[in-house]
């Protein structure tokens, strides 16, 4: 068995959302200037690096992410590939794909995570996103949790549909995975994500292990 | 199977390390007004709620949260219980406890859960801690992974020795694991801390299931 990470490095360097905080990783206490130990202090939007959605980001319903459940954090998951010439993911390009039945966790690779093997990538508008037909697909064929390879689930001229078509739904969003490296297949996925209480999402740490 | 979370809840009221940095969460942007989602931001230690140290923490030797084995923090593990009259888990504690032979990942539940189960905790000096030579005793037999549950693996007075002991034979220490609900045996840990490139420790989500 291969434990595969396929988390964001969180660092100042990573792209985030457009108008987002930026990231902060900055030393509080340092045994070099005295301190008994070295300390570090964090700054971010919720929506950092690897990150779940809970349905109060698009839904103001107050379901947010301690909520979500451990149980569909954790289990398989099927890694899909699309190719590069598909640019939003639709029911079409869905229909089409080799998703074995009863798949309840989805993650989807597509040129996106090229994107995590540059040095240093920059925040990218054009990437490929989930259209709302693609949304009700997954709904409508029992996915409980989908993972995608870029900052955002939705385009970016069009967050409002997929995200509340899914989060209404209850699906779990797992924004912002690093799957260049991943095989297409079945996987044991663990995605534990900090338990903030009251917020609308939060970053996680997302393994899959196969 | 049943999945336990034995995390702590991440918000302003959770008490932190005396002299790190106090919890941030708050609203960024907000469907009440006006915004697209709501968007929450996050500041805090990087040791603050249940989280991992790295080497780099105690030792200022570059060995920092991203290094760590995922290997390591995701297995087997054993949850001791300790009588309340332990007030310093020492070699001599760890001898007459009932370990079971080949135990890698070691989770103490002492005293301290009860504080997680209050509505305000509030910082304690006088948590029950690891020895010197507690520490020593499990570097000796093997342990790869310790876990507690107050927010120091050391005594408020004398943080080094222990951290140090630890550190050095590359021992994970798992900080602020709330173990007031968890039976004493066995179980599969999933201790995930963010991926914080350059950190001396990380905020994790850790669940065990058994």
């Amino acid at each position: 068995m291969t434990i595969y990470d396929i988390s964001l490095p969180i660092s100042p360097s990573l792209p985030v959302w457009e108008g987002d905080p930026k990231i902060i990783l900055e030393e509080f206490l340092s045994m070099d200037a005295g301190a008994d130990a070295n300390v570090s202090r964090f700054a971010a939007g919720v929506h950092v690096g690897t990150h779940v959605d809970a349905p109060h980001h698009f839904l103001n319903d107050g379901r947010t992410v301690e909520t979500l459940s451990l149980d569909i954090l954790m289990g398989t998951a099927f890694v899909l590939h699309l190719d590069d010439d598909v640019n939003l993911v639709t029911a079409e390009v869905l229909d089409a794909a080799p998703i074995p039945p009863a798949t309840l966790r989805l993650l989807l690779r597509t040129s996106n995570s090229r994107q995590w093997t540059l040095d240093s990538p920059e925040f990218q508008r054009d990437f490929v996103a989930i259209s709302a037909d693609g949304a009700e697909w997954l709904v409508e064929h029992g996915i409980r949790l989908v993972g995608v390879d870029y900052l955002s689930v939705a385009p970016f001229d069009a967050p409002i549909p997929t995200h509340q078509i899914l989060l209404r739904a209850g699906v779990i969003i797992i924004e912002g995975c690093d799957l260049h490296h991943i095989p297409q297949g079945k996987y044991a996925l663990y995605c534990l994500p900090l338990k903030l209480i009251g917020a609308e999402g939060a970053p996680a740490r997302a393994v899959l292990v196969g």
